[in-house]
């Protein structure tokens, strides 16, 4: 009987504990669910047979018990909590797997954990994860023909489906953290370009974005990530000459919400004031100059050149934020305030469906000649529990455990799914279960 | 015999050094000049008879032995160094005089100062400085005389004199730490206008701002200080509807400026690749999207709408921006690497003259009446090493510091100058030595 600790009880650990459960019986695993809420851990675990629920507060001085049960570990938690988990792990000599971004501190870990013989596996979800696998296993290919890559974009995005409210003009509600959604791309983001470096700073991120077509699905834009430039290295891909990973929207999301960006609506760093008598109009006008004959409508057309019926205005009038209804906070941030204010009418309806749209493209060379193959995975969810978004982070890392306890893995350190090891058995698994991706050449 | 201390011998240093020394026979002072470079005060004290020279660094164990011998210290060190000097002089119960904004820090130890009989004041050079006493004295006359303030907007800028580099079509050079130019506006500007808060985020700052027209002198443009808020209570104007303090430049800079600040070139988060092959055209280039075809100013000609010829490029063009020549860094964030680039015009020469002008408007009500003051304050520079901002900073501190010394400051505590007993004799002192302003009643 093999011990699994799933740390992290929120709307992505659905399907990863489906998973583990449904693979308890034949495995011979017992799976424990720990989260700060009790409650939430005993609702995702749900009475099976080889589960329990536990409360597990990583800070907490009973942690390591729990850790030093299991022989396992799985973390969901928020990537601050990672270093005093992974902290816990090599104590324990434990080996953990998460679907977050490897952080420095994480890294620093590497030599401590493979002379352990502990693998601590990150950025093994859907992105970063299902997208490092399906591009490496591509790239591996080209590469194994003779051919040179010389250029490769990835975008990803959480949307939703297409018969899902098909009146709301953003294509778009939060399904997944709605504050990562408010502050993304803050920061500056950094690619390469036909061999030169490319900075793009938050002010012209929403601007300067990549169309993306996808056979059968429509017309995307990709805005980029903050640091693409570190995968050339994971990648195998030192002499590429463009390397951008980036964020797909449906056509015309990041002009609207270039707005939002341009007058500071997503500003974290200071408390507005009289928020509790503010509207949703009033957030908005603070923004404006003072104008007394003006609506904050023509305030806005006035400043960016737009038109009075025109697509930004369209969707930011559909999201209620020229609407006189008091915002029911009593203080907030711009971009807390702004969340607020976008939960209203962003929040997926039980019934509503989510939505996975991956995309790659990559360039090279054989024998002399240019090539270029696209690649892209498109999944849709159920409804707003069992959505696309949980079953594609949480299935790999799902995966990667079984393979982990079979003893099908045999690196250890510190690792992102780059290696044959992860990718083959793994995106295969993932084809069985439905979610693989279309690949063309062109 | 009274002992003055002065920390820091930089090049805001020198008119205040000057001063004291000027009036040390006089007054029976000795002046204690200290710096982390025992050249720079030995420089500024110049084998001044009252005057020593000594090293200083303020996270020293000497450091406590020269504010002890002191009977006052005048910090003009970096603001964050602040903290440290206040807590020797709290130590060894000195007072201190400074021009720095009051920071939270400095604040918090009010009680404590005041409980040992210290003063501790703040805001006392130019801006914040003169700017609060010239306004005050307006603000309390105005209300001595039942007239009620509803608007108050003020702006300093330290420029250059007219007849300085007439072809310098920014009407600019750094005539001030170039890194606080260069990074000026990040953050959030809170200002009231007409009863309603406003915020303007970095990305809209320098398109929106106040056109100002000095009667004699020409048009210029302000762009809001980050908070203008916090002063209503210290002005007691806490019933204003306006209330904007702002950063003066010549008309058009903030346009041209703006294209620098929309690009990222200002941005100090991260470390540019490749900067030692970089050149300043590769510099802009490196936030401009690849068209191979196009020129540097051909992209941003585009990207922003400018006439080729028009005011924005032919700025960027003067300070070397497109040049194909060495940035001569081998490192650097994209702020160090404009400053560097930015310095090789704008570094004053040795004849040049800075100019400092700063401009108040007033709006109040009085018997039903609307009236309005403009008041501005114009200060020309001698050459590179007596300029006006060293002047205008320094000046206020050393009468501020022989008012105190003479027992007519009553004030104890933390404070910054905006009561009689600071601001009327320091505004008639400087008025004496050329320093006022011209007020005219619309």
């Amino acid at each position: 009987m093999r011990k699994i600790l799933v740390l992290g009880a929120g709307r992505s650990s659905s399907a990863l504990i489906d998973y583990l459960i449904g693979n308890a019986g034949s495995q011979e695993w017992s799976i424990t669910v720990g989260d700060t809420s009790l409650e939430a851990a005993k609702e995702k675990t749900a009475n099976a047979n080889r589960a329990d629920a536990i409360q597990f507060d990583a800070n907490s001085e009973g942690a390591g018990a729990a850790v030093e049960k299991s022989d396992v570990v799985i973390s969901l938690l928020p990537p601050p909590l990672h270093p005093t988990v992974a902290g816990l792990c090599l104590k324990y000599k434990k080996s953990l797997l998460t679907a977050s971004y490897l952080s420095p501190a994480m890294k620093g870990l590497h030599s401590e954990a493979e002379n352990s013989g502990l693998l601590f596996l990150n950025e093994c979800g859907l992105d970063p994860g299902i997208d490092h696998m399906s591009a490496m296993c591509v790239i591996d290919r080209i590469r194994g023909e003779g051919g040179e890559i010389f250029s490769f974009e990835s975008f990803t995005g959480g949307l939703i489906a297409p018969d899902t409210e098909p009146e709301n003009p953003w294509r778009y509600k939060f399904t997944w953290n709605p504050r990562n959604v408010v502050m993304a791309g803050q920061g500056t983001a950094k690619f390469l370009q036909n061999g030169e470096f490319k900075y793009i700073p938050y002010q012209q991120l929403f601007k300067r974005v990549t169309p993306v077509t996808v056979p059968g699905y429509g017309e995307y834009e990709g805005y980029a990530n903050r640091d693409s430039l570190g995968y050339r290295e994971a990648y195998g891909l030192q002499n590429i000459q463009t390397m951008l990973r980036g964020t797909l929207r449906n056509k015309g999301f990041c002009q609207a919400w270039d707005i939002l960006v341009q007058l500071g609506c997503t500003e974290d760093s200071y408390q507005m004031e009289g928020v509790g008598r503010m509207t949703h109009h009033d957030f908005m006008n603070s923004f404006l100059g003072f104008h007394p004959e003006w609506s904050v409508e023509e305030k806005l057309v006035h400043l960016f050149h737009l038109r009075p019926e025109g697509p930004e205005l369209t969707r930011l009038n559909w999201s209620g934020l020229f609407d006189n209804e008091l915002i029911g906070l009593e203080a907030g941030t711009p971009a807390q305030i702004l969340e607020h204010i976008l939960n209203k009418r962003w929040k997926l309806s039980s019934q509503d469906k989510d939505f996975i749209i991956m995309w790659h493209r990559f360039r090279y060379r054989q024998s002399g000649v240019e090539k270029e193959i696209q690649a892209e995975l498109v999944s849709e969810g159920q409804n707003a529990v069992h959505t696309a978004m949980a079953r594609t982070v949480g299935l790999p890392l799902g995966i990667a455990c079984k393979l982990f306890l079979d003893g099908k893995i045999s690196s250890r350190g510190v690792r992102i799914p780059v290696t044959r090891e992860f990718y083959i058995p793994i995106l295969a698994e993932l084809n069985a279960l439905g979610i693989g991706l279309n690949e063309r050449e062109l």
